[in-house]
């Protein structure tokens, strides 16, 4: 494959952010905000390690990559704009599947609004997709995870390990009911939560994460950001009716830790904890209360799970270790 | 290794850049551009296509990833500010290798004044390192390589074929000399031009690319972006004593193919061609008349080169095809 044809055949024909001033012909990008922060981050998707071609398109593969860095966009509360695309590429894609993956990409950047600006592409024994999201967000209105405050409730949107559950069903060749489905369906082509993160904008603070590696860990990461304690009630954790039916016995693990949901975790204080209720009425999302900020017990940030066993320390790993507080 | 850990072992203990808002530890970074326009571009080496560990040090791999990517924010006229780095992760590399890796990126963005802003370390089978480059320029100011115009001189900085060379040296196992270690030194560790290309801020236009992959290739570029043919003297081309004195049999082939030199190379009106020189000598660098901007033949733009065979097109590949024009 010829890297610069192939490089001009997924050039866009025409841009739609106003504020991109010179776009893929030239040795690097040009865009200019007004008066707006910029908000970036890069994710890489890795064939064999992130996922395989057993369980995903190519489209698919674009399309999650994409939503992967969106959905980071969205946990900041910016606006997506624009997206850089580095291909390593590997002899067993074809040609004719790589522009599947450019255009799975292409379809959930349309629905955002968000142009392809550069990019590049090479050799590689294995395929990977890195890709570098920028979005725009009112200046020091970007929402961080260290704005957590004791006394806020935390919340979650949409449910919790269906994207975990929906990859066990491909790998499990499952046969295929409405429920199954559904599940394969989070996991191939997950949500970020976009425009329920810019309703938000109403409140004076939020903190904001994306459930990317699973609750356990997020949470986890707005205690040790915010210098907080948090509790999660276990039985509160929102998960879907069809992870319920198929697979009852883990629901609980992968609620926690399934990851790649790309839901938001957040936290705000209970005086505007309405101002979320109707972010989430007015852009279809649901949202849960799933537990409380506290002060720190000690000088070390640490996010509690209550259970019908009692109150658990939850790890990153996401794995409750039944061990009393303290031991 | 512990993907957290290893993030958190190389995130800076305080930023250089003032408009800097929010750096490593959040979803995503901010920063906050005042009246400038952003420039960005991204760009991938993969081991064994790009680099080998045989000719390559840890610190020679970050510098030079880092180098290709500043290369490009110098041929838009650019500032550079900040950097991510996506990281995938062979099990070849030991976790110091790494951070040799990232402590060469690091040389080279403290000489630049930039800030590493976040980025993504994740497993694979081979290393690769990709970085996106972010920098600053003044609004309208970005050097575009549409730019060019009939009656401009061609020029270039630096000397051409010296990093092909260099690579030579190392993959013949030759015996060292001041000569070779020059040349070994331009391949592990180049220098973008960035001071040069922003003494230009002078010139009301120039036509501006980076020299990464020969300026046969990077001559074709500018012609097509402009619509515009090239005449290049292949005599004026300007290459280096040690290429001359160690590989006289192929140092014209290098000097226009070669690759990764990145040099500038540049079109700009007569009239304004002083201040080039001025931009030179400021900031030490050499600069070389090495041909012309014409009009265009016919409906396709063509890089002519003249040598005392006379005058053949010049293609991309870098060959010259030794048939008359027309054929």
């Amino acid at each position: 494959m010829d890297e610069f044809s192939f490089i001009r055949s997924i050039r866009p024909k025409d841009y739609k952010q106003q504020s991109l001033i010179k776009g893929i012909d030239d040795d690097a990008a040009v865009f200019r905000p007004i008066g707006e922060d910029v908000v970036t981050a890069v994710d890489t998707m890795v064939e064999g390690v992130h996922f395989s071609r057993q369980t995903m398109t190519p489209s698919d593969v674009g399309y999650r990559a994409l939503a992967a860095n969106i959905s980071d966009l969205a946990a900041m509360g910016s606006t997506p704009a624009f997206y850089l695309v580095s291909l390593v590429v590997s002899e067993s894609w074809s040609e004719a599947e790589l522009h599947q993956l450019y255009e799975g990409m292409s379809e959930l950047a349309d629905e955002h609004g968000m142009d392809l600006i550069g990019g590049d592409t090479v050799s590689g024994s294995e395929l990977s997709v890195s890709i570098t999201v920028f979005g725009y967000v009112d200046k020091d209105k970007a929402r961080y995870r260290s704005d957590a405050e004791e006394g806020d409730v935390v919340f979650v949107t949409g449910t919790l390990g269906d994207s975990r559950a929906g990859l066990a069903c491909m790998q499990k060749s499952m046969n295929r009911t409405n429920e199954i489905d559904y599940l394969i369906g989070r996991h191939q082509r997950p949500s970020p939560r976009v425009a329920f993160a810019q309703a938000l904008k109403n409140c004076k603070r939020v903190a904001l994460n994306d459930v990317s590696d699973g609750i356990a860990n997020e949470t986890n990461e707005i205690a040790e950001s915010s210098q907080v304690d948090l509790v999660i009630q276990a039985n509160f954790v929102p998960t879907s009716e069809a992870i319920q039916a198929v697979f009852p016995q883990v629901v609980q693990e992968w609620s926690l830790s399934g990851g790649e949901d790309f839901e938001l975790l957040g936290t705000v204080s209970k005086a505007e904890w309405s101002l979320v209720e109707e972010a989430a009425s007015a852009t279809g999302v649901a949202v849960t209360v799933i537990g409380e900020v506290k002060k720190m017990n000690d000088e070390t940030p640490r996010v509690y799970i209550e259970t019908e066993e009692g109150r658990t320390i939850l790890r990153k790993s996401g794995y409750t270790h039944l061990k009393k507080e303290g031991e």
